[in-house]
């Protein structure tokens, strides 16, 4: 199998991100960390110019390789799939030049190329580096986000996304709408379906046999039997109970002031939320370097860091790692689960 | 002054709770506790017959003394302000019996002894048991909570509730409504009296010379510059410009995902926060057992164990007393530092 190396390692394809801003950096910082090198055999998908220049910046000894050339010292297998002019390689976002189509194009050519890899079976699973919408934009690809782009490259599924760190995992029903839309869009179906999609993810990808859900109020202590709003009895409660007669261990609607504590003590598998802070206020608290995100759904492993370009600190070397190296090693983790279940199919 | 015993210890009058929940266990362990006895001088206030009971449960050698009485082992100072008879003494909620009036009122009782207690002087500060709204309804005594109440005893103040604990403190602009309702609660007016109450509580009752306060936004990433939501622009900037006018140092509005743990790691005193599940999910996570409700705005120290009664394990001596003595802990030391700041006043 290819997703394998000769030494046993998993082969992730990585994305490049946003050339201009720290995903660079932070992929190999990560993948020249001693946890990530015994474990991966990282496959960059990207621009070597760019990755270069990063190595060179950083002092990292690693020579970027096309498929077939040799080298005898740390190689890293890389893709090209843009060959970006010097000027569009500096890292940051320089005030007189504040959108750069270029970017953006060389970030979406990576990550078809390592979603192509992973659906080849070339990868076992993909991690990606983040990217900068307005570049994006600007270079003609108009996408809210990575998930709902990879969800459409593998045609169409639904998808959620999942926080997770060593001692707590998150799912969102709603994600980036303003507060005052959340409880239009909290309904049954969505309800349900995060849920569904969040069990059959841990037992697929994470290997749990019996996940164990909790599913958060929408309102304070879950609406304290329809005292402050009615969402938990006409909408969430029927929702769990549809995934319940289907077998899924879910409970709730739970106040969401107790339900983290719970799933941080490890009385739950994963939290489903019904909107972004109530999620990520926890989480991020909890795991403010180390949270990895991950999209459900999809039919093979994808991980991102859980933070964005950071034009600001772009290329100085400073950026932390610690995100990345987490997101790289989770999705070895989840691919080799993957794998090894594939394995017993068969 | 009347407020410190002989030893220098602090006073503090504890109120009673609701006779049958889990207030009169949880006060009784935590004053026998060797943290508590050391530093405070504890004055009950409520009923003799089921601190008698409670303390005969839990085999604590207590004796409580009304003022004049002498004891030689173990006094504990008690105002009567009730004297139940014996089955409305017993804890925990029988089926066939489901609401109390005499219990409602027993609590409602010794809320009022011992807000005077604090008003007079006799004690420096007030540690309040948790009550059960229905009984106080059945005895004919209908307000939300103890906060009401309590501003109301105080003149009709504007209060606001904090939890705090020994590594975050939040600060809620709007508590218990239906979070359909919050964008439409959270207000200039009510933003900027929320932060102008907090910077002023904890300079006088904290003891913090210049309280840095984060103001939490009410939309994901605090709106993404109009993105998702439109008031941080609209409401919560133009409050957090107003208190800043006045000399006070806060800072917002900021995305509530990273918001804790910046103050978690001590970059804030104090985070505002829009609503209920915003403040409260992360401040449970770090503080499940040892939280402190404190209500903010009153002429005297106010705190409470961050719990209700508890019917249904009340009277089994397995009340975990942590909250109750960190609320005792800490309303010793807001009670001291008032008090230095008094004495340094003169």
């Amino acid at each position: 199998m290819r997703g394998i190396d000769r030494a046993g390692k998993i082969r992730l394809a990585i994305s490049l991100g946003d050339p201009a801003g720290i995903g660079p950096e932070v992929t190999l910082k990560a993948i020249a960390s001693r946890a990530v090198r015994s474990r991966v055999e990282p496959v960059l998908v990207g621009d070597r110019g760019v990755y270069e220049d990063a190595a060179c910046r950083l002092e990292l000894p690693l020579k970027f390789v096309e498929p077939g050339e040799s080298v005898s010292r740390h190689p890293v297998e890389l893709h090209a799939t843009s060959s970006l002019a010097k000027r569009d390689r500096r890292p940051g976002l320089p005030r007189s030049e504040r959108i750069r189509a270029a970017c953006g194009e060389a970030a979406y050519r990576a990550i078809l190329g390592a979603v192509d890899l992973v659906q080849r079976g070339e990868a076992s699973g993909l991690v990606t580096a983040p990217i900068a919408k307005a570049h994006l934009v600007a270079a003609g690809h108009d996408f809210p986000g990575h998930t709902e782009l990879l969800a459409e490259l593998a045609g169409g599924v639904p998808v959620r996304m999942m926080m997770a760190g060593p001692r707590l995992r998150v799912v969102l029903v709603t994600i980036h709408v303003a507060l005052a839309e959340v409880p239009h869009r909290v309904t049954r179906e969505a309800v349900r379906d995060t849920i569904g999609i969040t069990a059959d993810s841990l037992r697929r990808q994470f290997g749990l046999r019996r996940p164990r859900i909790a599913v958060a109020g929408l309102n304070p202590h879950a609406g304290e039997s329809g005292l402050f709003g009615d969402e938990e009895q006409r909408v969430i409660r029927p929702a769990v109970r549809d995934v319940r007669r289907r077998g899924v261990d879910a409970v709730g609607p739970m106040a969401a002031d107790g339900i983290f504590a719970l799933a941080a003590q490890g009385q739950f598998d994963a939290v489903v939320c019904m909107y972004h802070d109530q999620g990520l206020g926890p989480f991020k608290l909890l795991h403010f370097a180390d949270g990895v995100n991950v999209t459900l759904g999809l039919p093979f492993v994808r991980t991102s860091p859980d933070h964005g370009t950071a034009f600001d600190i772009a290329g100085r070397g400073i950026a932390d790692e610690r995100s990345m190296v987490a997101a790289i090693l989770l999705a070895a983790e989840l691919s080799g689960k993957a794998r090894v279940r594939q394995a017993h199919a068969r």
